[in-house]
């Protein structure tokens, strides 16, 4: 059956999540009803992987199958049956092989922070505040710890059944912006549950001081969540792009 | 009594509007009240003048009176009280003369259009989306006549007494902007009621070729606002910046 590969943008605010589940909208919720509805039969869409409730997505990829023929005003009447919050950026057939989860190479995540007085409310849905001193150069000497393949437990939140925690980060840059603005932007091969959050809430703490550098190789080799420090808030994390090998579309 | 002007910025979505009013949440009580818990005493803050239901701002300017002394913390007590879509950005003292609106020398607004295939979910609440094929140069060639000193009764959608229709339009700028984006920058020395909006709403008709240029004269000599295009949507419509004389702050 043919198979499509989609590109798409959204505002996680009123999510529950990509997944689908009860009682909450979920991202993956909204696709299905709104592509089955268009080409009225039950379609599954598959995801990269999932992001947390109030998580964005610059841009997420998913695949769905289907044997009725897409026309060229698809996307634009997607669009009349979504959420304003979800976007389709992007609709391309794929081989019958290519799977958006299995054989997602590598994810950027970026993640948004302002440690202004306080925080544009034009920025609020889509940054943290830290009303907080930050060291940023204890920031950058903290970064070379998480770099590399590890076992990223002590930074998962939960242990699904097959937990494979060693993961590698094959890159984390700061950028500093204008306007007392930072993004941190992480590419890895995979993140667990939680990762990117819990990661940058540790790296938030060194940068405040609250603990130091020498605490990191301890922390990784505890593997135990309840000994770092709690998840940034959700609202500054994006999941930036998915890359697949050239092979598989 | 010692007067303070203020700047601050707001995403006007969830508000009925700059002024107070029965039954819907305004900017200016939020920060009446506010003012007022922090000081403890009843303060009636001015602004430059209003804004719509919906409209935003970067830099709107008030002013308000009083003999409790202000500590250094006020702003950031104050955000505290502050709904999340009002930011405080400066707090100065003023000669007492000073006065929010009768003292504007300019003000700027800026409107922000996105004529992408469709609407960015980051900026949905910033924007206003045309899916239209517009026509610039058309656009550009419009914007001269609405420049100048004329009486913009046509474009003014209440006359409250004193009804002041002649205003004068020193600049109209179109900048584009990447993706698929342009904003419209308009400084005078006062709008009307819904004046930036209408002018917009008619400028597009124009860049639609709904109307051409030559019915733009008749327009102005109708002096009715039933004769005009429908005003463009609220959420792209900033109030950038005011400007006093330098004399009085």
């Amino acid at each position: 059956m043919p198979r499509y590969k989609m590109l798409m943008s959204y505002d996680g605010t009123p999510f529950g999540g990509w997944q689908i589940q009860p009682n909450v909208l979920s991202i993956q919720e909204c696709l299905e009803k709104a592509i089955s509805t268009l080409l009225q039969t039950k379609i599954q869409v598959i995801g990269s992987g999932r992001t947390d409730a109030g998580v964005h997505a610059r841009g997420q990829v998913a695949h769905f199958s289907t044997s009725t023929p897409i026309s060229k005003s698809f996307i634009s009447k997607l669009h009349l049956l979504l959420p304003h919050e979800i976007a389709i950026l992007d609709l391309s057939l794929v081989p019958e092989t290519f799977h958006a989860r299995f054989h997602a190479l590598l994810k950027t995540y970026h993640y948004h922070v302002d440690y202004g007085p306080f925080l544009s409310p034009f920025k609020r849905r889509f940054c943290t505040h830290l009303n907080y001193q930050l060291d940023f150069d204890l920031l950058n000497a903290a970064l070379p710890y998480f770099i590399g393949t590890h076992n990223f437990s002590s930074f998962a939140n939960q242990r699904k059944a097959p937990f494979e925690p060693i993961k590698t980060i094959y890159a984390i840059e700061l950028k500093k912006e204008e306007h007392k603005t930072f993004r941190l932007e992480f590419t890895g091969n995979g993140f667990l549950y939680k990762m990117v959050r819990n990661i940058v809430g540790t790296l938030i703490y060194i940068a405040r001081k609250k603990i130091s550098l020498k605490e990191i190789p301890p922390l990784f080799e505890a593997k135990n969540r309840r000994c770092t420090p709690p998840p940034a808030p959700p609202q500054g994390l994006f999941l930036h792009s998915v890359t697949y090998p050239q092979s598989s579309h």
